[in-house]
């Protein structure tokens, strides 16, 4: 049973109530608690001592990532975070400074984006430490975006550059929030997705609730200058491009707009985010399944190429 | 450096915002989203293997018990909790049916009180199972009840019985939602706090943001036959009373109201559940700290007699 597997399982028949409007299967749940013209978001995320960072990892930097996940996944419904817990899980032997380093990164996250970080709590956790952030957010019901939603035809952009993140960026990127406000004000964008998994793997998440396909152009995908450098120094096994596909922790944006839009969209980012990259990397289809164009030609990228457990 | 110590450096100084009405140091925080009448209540809290619940528990009752708890903070508050997230932390090896039966137990406890699980995510936890809950609360503003608020004077009462719950009951309890909405509806409760901790760690974080202390009856304390049965037969070093006292995890409500309430209160439990215990334990003192009267006069009850980690 691997992770995609055991969710599948234990959200078949999760108990709902009249107030939500989206419940697991999304970056967030979208909850209705009556507010006139705004939905409430509400997402947990954890990251875990030897999974999602090293020991040695600067706990300033542990603090950010912890935070910053959870903030990519609400800026994935163009929503504006408001609120965070955090729950600690501690190993037996604690550095007390350690942790206060761990609070410095997030809190210096947090006002940032005028999150309040209103409690949480301590637990002893035996196998290492353990971050786990809840956090609320809004955003206007009318702009919320969800995975679903893509039409065949529809054009794929991605923010950034892909592959290498946990030599990078993992823990310290900046999630995109202002970048995902602009894009629901601006464009009328048809679903989206944040990249944890790799492309390959959330654009699975991106295409399961309508039942569709896509396809990339292996020459257009963003591949990083890290993703490069690990292949040629033999540091990754993987290519450039597989690297891009499947190494996980970009935190870049997924989404799709119709095709008509595409042209207009890239010339309106380059004036608002001209130090950002926004590619358009392929389109959706009608048949099932992600199809990778490359100078050989057309071949279908398989399901099992990348299937983590964290 | 312990549990409360650690809590307080770290929640000096977490960033805030316009709408937090109580933020770390409550059961819940309390915020204002802009809803009519209605304050949210945001709390998370973690179950951790070996630490919460021994490896051989039954896992309907460790799901049971994980939502429980977050449910027992919200009943503190005189709340209803509506939405909950569920972090669920992996070993290498785990079983899917195990996982499958924690689930039950947590969503057959959500469904008696109309919670939605709208989501959470799986992650590795090297050390062992965690199970960390987020949930959401509501609350009318003028009911919500919070841990300050207690005047010198007043009576103090607790819910049930106390001490040796590890042994009867931690797994498998009841959160305290419908009597403490009876309590907010019926009489006029200074402030209110559920029993995790114990008794006296409890009661501390009810006397700390006034400044006040506390004066119990020994006698009037109510001791539970497993308390009384582990203290004869050996199985716990402690006498009943301090069992009673520290043994934690007990989920019962301590709160208190005006002296001249306090008949009139026992009299109106009495009618509306025959079937739980209320007693008046004590009184609130201008006098910080804890003091104890038994058969041999007053006498100050320690302060470390009870300090976790968990």
């Amino acid at each position: 049973v691997n992770e995609l597997e055991l969710i599948s399982l234990l959200t078949r028949s999760l108990p709902g109530n009249a107030s939500v409007i989206v419940g697991a299967g999304d970056d967030c749940a979208v909850l209705d608690l009556g507010l006139a013209g705004e939905f409430v978001l509400f997402k947990t995320d954890a990251v875990v001592e030897g999974v999602h960072f090293e020991s040695g990892a600067a706990p300033e930097q542990v603090g950010h990532k912890a935070l910053a996940r959870c903030l990519s996944d609400v800026a994935a419904m163009a929503g504006r975070p408001t609120h965070a817990l955090v729950t600690l899980g501690l190993p037996p032997a604690f550095d007390p400074v350690r942790i206060e380093a761990v609070y410095r990164g997030l809190n210096q996250l947090a006002v940032r984006h005028d999150v309040a970080v209103v409690g949480g709590e301590t637990t002893a956790n035996p196998g290492g430490m353990l971050i786990s952030i809840s956090l609320l957010g809004r955003v206007a019901r009318e702009r919320c975006l969800l995975r679903s939603g893509s039409q065949p035809g529809d054009a794929l952009f991605v923010t950034g550059d892909l592959g290498g993140a946990l030599e990078r960026k993992h823990l310290t990127f900046e999630p995109r929030l202002s970048e995902a406000a602009w894009l629901a004000d601006h464009v009328s964008v048809h679903a989206m997705i944040d990249l944890s998994d790799g492309l390959a793997g959330d654009l699975r998440h991106l295409l399961k609730p309508s039942a569709l396909g896509a396809l990339l152009q292996a020459e257009s995908i963003p591949v990083s200058r890290a993703a490069r450098q690990r292949s040629r120094t033999g540091l990754s096994s993987k290519s450039p491009l597989l690297a891009a596909l499947t190494d996980g922790e970009d935190f870049e944006l997924l989404f799709t707009v119709a095709a008509g839009d595409a042209v207009a969209l890239l010339d309106a980012w380059k004036d608002s985010f001209p130090k950002l990259k926004l590619t358009c990397i392929g389109k959706i289809t009608g048949q099932p399944g992600i199809a990778l164009r490359d100078k050989e030609g057309l071949k279908p990228f398989p399901h099992h190429a990348y299937l983590h457990f964290a």
